[in-house]
């Protein structure tokens, strides 16, 4: 009997009647001969509505009362998936994240997952029931109750499923698969079998929102394959796994998009040693994330440093960076907040040369000018005006034949 | 510094604006110089929205899951109203059943508390919190979340402050307490300012609902006065206490009714032993609550049974009653649902005769018939038409002049 942990996202369980949906697939899954654990996310908004709730009570709303309040909304989901299943006379139990054992440290609002003492669920597969856990939650060793943060619940799914030692993460949510590029760009992007942990790492960080690295990280690190398919259909979707790939993987796969980028340059900046680190160490201190950083080449010591922050970031940074910027004697401080950034990215490219001239000579014949290029083994990333983003996710999809089967 | 547990109703908590309202009399009693734990319970109709929704999905939810999906309702306000403390600036925690170290039998949906270990308010407490606590909630030592069924909230809150060497335990609802009869049926009744446990329990299991007849009982055990009051007003309220008190006490108190009164009678029953038993254990195992039972003189070893029940469990009463009714040998099996309960309540009754007397005339002047009769030490009651219920309310309390001042 294999074990299968499953995902459902909020879409999926947003009412009643999908709630029952979500149970008759799970009970399909285990009628198949699994032994199946799930995880859900809370219902629709019930997140979002919970934080206005908080906030016409408190404009800055304690952390850990935070935490407390918003890990409610997985735990009514999972009762309410238990119940469902139980109308259909499947024996299944919820746990809270508490009860599952997911534990972690206290930082409240993004608690890290320290380990999973996973003997609760054990014992309840053990005696034959479905067991349906309350993600995006655990608690301390002090036993105060923490959420994990943004991809809260694919985490838990993929670290019970490591702790379980389970075949495979089935994560559905409202969305098929990963595609070539996102389906209402381009209209023939193709959704891709499978795709590579390294590969999907890369594509969610510059753009694919489908799911989130911190999952997909956890995947590799304890190999659990991750299928990413849609709990509204019966199509296959995407297996995110470390390979032996099948198909000749010669190429690109994806191409990225992400229109949340501001860039600030410094301009001026004599090049010596730990005036970069002056900078980035006082923004991580404002809790600005920088993305992108490039710096150019020194011509007589003066060199320009430039990075890039989500724009609602942009006002922060820059007050951030100005005094240093001062301080430094660099010449002056610039932004630009209507920016965005286009990848291509594919495990195949890595050793094979012309990606990037064709990257770059297709956004040439566009007439779209390339702000900053980053590149990684696996992705070239090119910073262009924002209104040209998907004009340049059209062009390079076709560039490089995306549409084509591997 | 005297410690003081407080609890509040759902009314109390319905809204964000009765939410910060109520943190606001919590941090009256702080800056009072006292040391505050405080029980809520789920806000507003938060708690039969939920039965509804696991309705929606399943029939009859099992109760394992619906004690969990229920137990969200008190942890979402606890952490509401914290927050609205933090919001005023006074340090505050919410905890859950689990957390109060509320341990409960796994009897779900109507625990019952087994021990308080409260380490962790105590602690809390020595930090300078004031410790917001989730109502109606426990855990077993299975660590499954319990609920505490009807009267919850208030037991959890008599339950901490029986462990929490508590001076009293402050209980807040939109009531301003315990009055000489309903005002909405009486004008003139009066709020009384002080009452024994024993007097409330008996007004409380005879149709006053103001609070449930459990949380008094467990104030009775533990000596923890608590005190029935309005979190919308300031007016004194209630303070229900074993004495001794300070005024007059020879009359009676109050008049309670009960509308919600069937009859069943077994006519001409064999008076020998173990006919009740034979009766009274079936309805116990079919889950019928028996309430008043009268059985009258025999004559020539035959005898009429009579006893109430809640007129929702009428039909299964007498389903189970009729087989019996004949295999016993009695001759006929009557009911009628048209019936209710007037009591008058009054310590000061016990050894002061007259006062039955005085009811029965009150009625008898009324028109009023009774139909049946049950005292104890401290109450008399009438089994009367419904319909004249309240006429008899209101004859009763001008009769025992119970609109006079103690």
């Amino acid at each position: 009997m294999a074990l299968i942990v499953q995902k459902y996202g909020g879409t999926s369980v947003a009412d009643a009647e999908r709630i029952k949906h979500v149970a008759r697939r799970i009970a399909r899954t285990r009628e198949a001969g699994n032994e199946v654990v799930v995880v859900v996310s809370a219902m629709g908004d019930t997140t979002d509505d919970l934080i206005k709730l908080a906030q016409q009570i408190c404009d800055k709303p304690d952390s850990r009362e935070l935490d407390v309040l918003l890990s409610t909304g997985e735990i009514v989901a999972s009762t309410l998936v238990t119940m469902a299943l139980h109308g259909m006379d499947y024996p299944a139990i919820s746990l809270s994240g508490a009860q599952a054992g997911i534990q972690t440290d206290s930082s409240y609002s993004r608690a890290r997952i320290l380990k999973v003492e996973s003997q609760r669920v054990k014992s309840e597969l053990d005696k034959g029931n479905i067991v349906i856990v309350a993600g995006f939650q655990g608690i301390t060793n002090g036993m105060d109750v923490t959420t994990l943060g943004r991809g809260g619940s694919d985490t838990t799914a993929v670290a019970l499923a490591a702790s379980l030692g389970a075949g495979v993460c089935q994560r559905y949510t409202d969305t098929e698969g990963i595609y070539t590029a996102d389906p209402r760009v381009v209209p023939e992007a193709r959704r891709l079998p499978e795709i590579g942990y390294d590969e999907m790492l890369e594509l969610a960080t510059y753009g694919n929102k489908v799911i989130h690295p911190r999952a997909v990280e956890l995947g590799e690190l304890y190999n659990v394959p991750i299928l990413v398919a849609s709990s509204f259909t019966d199509r296959p979707g995407t297996l995110i796994h470390g390979g032996p790939f099948m198909e000749v993987r010669n190429k690109a796969r994806s191409v990225a998009y992400d229109l949340d980028v501001a860039k600030i340059t410094v301009v001026g900046v004599p090049d010596r040693p730990g005036i970069a680190a002056a900078i980035f160490e006082a923004l991580a201190r404002a809790g600005v994330s920088v993305d992108t950083i490039v710096q150019n080449a020194s011509i007589n010591n003066i060199t320009d440093l430039s990075f890039t922050v989500a724009k609602s970031q942009l006002a922060k940074a820059m007050e951030v960076v100005r005094p240093i910027a001062k301080t430094i004697g660099a010449r002056e401080c610039t932004s630009d907040d209507k920016l965005g950034k286009v990848s291509i990215i594919g495990a195949g490219m890595q050793n094979t040369p012309g990606y990037a001239a064709r990257m770059f000579g297709t956004l040439s014949e566009k007439g779209i000018n390339i702000e900053l290029i980053t590149t990684s083994e696996i992705r070239i990333t090119c910073i262009i005006e924002e209104a040209k983003v998907k004009d340049a996710v059209l062009a390079l999809h076709r560039a490089f034949e995306l549409e084509k089967e591997d």
